[in-house]
């Protein structure tokens, strides 16, 4: 059985699981791509991920793709982390919140630079540039007054949800929002800054 | 223990969901949300699911949203269906399948109606538009190369991806992408098609 190893890129959605790694002790062992030199563009990239994107995950047994899928399978597969709630209902709460992170939120924030994927004229990028400060703080909004039960996602219980939030939230300030205008996911970015998971996971 | 209540719309990703639980044959009610009449936006829904969107699920235990989470807990809390793998690296496969579906795939459809979620301007609408049959044709080659296994999306064992990719691979016509061009998705919509809780769902 050999460790898993990461695929990902600085500043990406790959750093929650990179957190998650970290948290589940699971030893892993990491390979950065080039965004600036298109590596997640190369054939060799595109054999590992055919969806030209990070993360990927190399795992015993395939890789795996989709961030609110990697989450789930590290926190199933090294269970003794703890880093998934074993009741059902809890468990979907989570993956509600996840998959929110994933078809919303990201999916705001990527209007702002990868504009390309759904338009052609650079007046159409403009123009949703322009709206991801809206667009991301009603994202922000929801989040605070209907998930975030505090003072982790799913209340007192930490989870992969955790790192996943506090890798988009660490996008909203080059998204021109305010963080502290959600005093709870604000609060939530401050404990996650002193777990040594995510020290490890920044460093 | 009451029968779960699902809030839908016709036409939408709801419908996997729909499938999913006459598949389970769990027993459920529904609640149909006109979005001509914008019910999706009244305060009695949005009450139910501040998203403002469908489909949202009221359980035993609380109201769930956001359709991977929910297919999921489908297969999960009625397992008596099969309706998902229960080894953990199977169960994860399909979770990224849904996953692509739900960040990717339905986001480049969403494009097409609903562009003022990501921009202001009616020019940016249209441009949007434009690209739908493109984006589309593009998720539909991945997903035909890569990931339905055939004959279901996971090879052998039916699963809750095999009601989403058909909910999805349903939109294909209205955003001008002939199914015919990817042979596995084509054959896939016509054993779908076969299934009784299909033909109850569309009923
Ligand atoms: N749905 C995927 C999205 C992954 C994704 O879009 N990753 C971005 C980085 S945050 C990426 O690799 N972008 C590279 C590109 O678009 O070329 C997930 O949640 O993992
Ligand atoms: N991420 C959500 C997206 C749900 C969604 O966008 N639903 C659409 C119908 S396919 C909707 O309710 N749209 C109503 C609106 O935008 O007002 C999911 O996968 O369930």
């Amino acid at each position: 059985m050999s460790a898993p190893t990461l695929y990902l890129a600085p500043g990406t959605c790959a750093l929650a699981v990179h957190i998650a790694l970290h948290e589940a002790q699971a030893g892993h062992e990491l390979v950065r791509l080039d965004f600036a030199a298109q590596q997640q563009r190369s054939p060799e990239y595109l054999a590992i991920n055919p969806k030209g994107r990070v993360p990927a995950l190399v795992t015993e047994h395939g890789v795996l793709t989709e961030t609110p899928a990697l989450l789930a399978y590290v926190a199933q597969r090294y269970a003794q982390g703890q880093l998934a709630p074993l009741d059902p209902f809890a468990f979907a709460r989570m993956q509600e919140f996840n998959s929110y992170l994933a078809s919303t939120v990201h999916v705001a924030h990527a209007h702002g630079r990868r504009g390309s994927r759904w338009a052609d004229d650079p007046a159409s990028h403009a123009d949703m540039l322009r709206k991801v400060p809206q667009t991301m703080a009603e994202c922000f909004g929801v989040i605070e007054d209907h998930y975030l039960q505090g003072p982790w996602v799913l209340g007192e219980q930490y989870s992969v949800a955790d790192a996943y939030l506090f890798t988009l939230s660490g996008w909203l300030r080059s998204d021109g929002v305010d963080v502290a205008q959600f005093p709870k996911v604000a609060d939530h970015r401050r404990r996650m800054a002193e777990r040594p998971a995510v020290q490890r996971a920044l460093a």
